[in-house]
């Protein structure tokens, strides 16, 4: 089962597109540390990138600048994909974190080389637009990616914060770009903060 | 786990978007028949959707008119989320088919009331579009929502048909938006039916 089924059409550039599309299904297998929801297991990353994609279409109110919303929901789709290569590294992984941009860039040459140049160039420079945080659209889908992981956290008592192995600080300067951009999405973060230290779930 | 721990922020807006936002993390269990491609289990419908929305940032050339890209991408981020109250309704189950429109309504009726009017207004619509298959946009949304599982089929020896149980009309008339909008990927299609039909993985 899998690629090796593949049959191709007889265009080429229809086939690449046709095994790019193919191949980012093991999104599914990249699993995050964050739980869903219901606590019942781990999220994976095209579970992550479908959340991030529809709440970027519900929080732009709190955002101070205007947003181009389409253009901000495609980079939510597409901002892990680099991760089918590079993996999932642990937002409080301070070692991890060390090496994961030369090796998601590894990943975007590997990844993106199999799409006709052009898409290739194009949802590459969406994923780093996204990772330079610079723009309004990126530092919106940023905000997303922080919240949601968060939000998650604060609904599954803590749990990637490990029962207080995490500190209050390292969540907060994760949070930066939200406390910047999203003041009252903050406001209720640090409501969330003070509650997840009172219950233990975050360090002080 | 879940919504019972939720903090709210002080502001009913906020809280109505944070909650619906937790809410549609239930798309991440509702189950489809169609297999991941690894063949190693059945994806679910966030990330069909995910899958779907990246797509349509691929297959834009083989569609005959303009497409604004931007909301066919949230269009397909959207399109099966009242599924979390409907369920997911097998493509060849002809009975739940008769059914489902009037289940997804209700259920569209009692999940957006959740949001805040203008953004339950907006995702409807959106909703309601794709669903009507009229615009561009949604014609196109739609072609990826069909050419995905057809494509994870073609992948997983046809597992959705079982074992020539769905017959190839059955097959072709659910395709019938792809040929109409995308004669050049549904000559591919075709090619995947005669392989199909001929490994007895699709009913002649």
């Amino acid at each position: 089962m899998g690629l090796e089924d593949f049959l191709p059409s007889g265009n080429e550039r229809l086939d690449s597109q046709l095994r790019f599309t193919a191949e980012i299904d093991k999104m599914t297998a990249v699993l995050r540390r964050t739980l869903l929801v219901d606590g019942s297991r781990r999220e994976n990353d095209a579970e992550h990138s479908w959340h991030i994609a529809v709440m970027a279409m519900l929080f732009q109110e709190y955002f101070p600048e205007p947003v181009d919303l389409g253009k901000a929901v495609q980079m939510c789709v597409v901002h892990d994909i680099v991760e089918i290569e590079a993996g999932d590294t642990f937002a409080y992984d301070a070692a991890g974190n060390l090496s994961k941009a030369e090796r998601e860039k590894e990943a975007a040459d590997r990844l993106f080389a199999g799409l006709p140049a052009d898409q290739g160039r194009y949802i590459r420079g969406l994923w780093e637009e996204f990772d330079a945080a610079v723009t309004p659209e990126a530092r919106y889908a940023l905000c997303m990616d922080r919240m949601q992981p968060f939000f998650h956290n604060t609904l599954t008592k803590g749990h990637t914060w490990g029962n207080g192995t995490v500190k209050r600080a390292a969540v907060e300067a994760r949070m930066a770009v939200v406390k910047e951009n999203m003041p009252e999405v903050y406001r209720w973060m640090e409501k969330n903060m003070d509650r997840g230290v009172a219950n233990g779930w975050l360090g002080e």
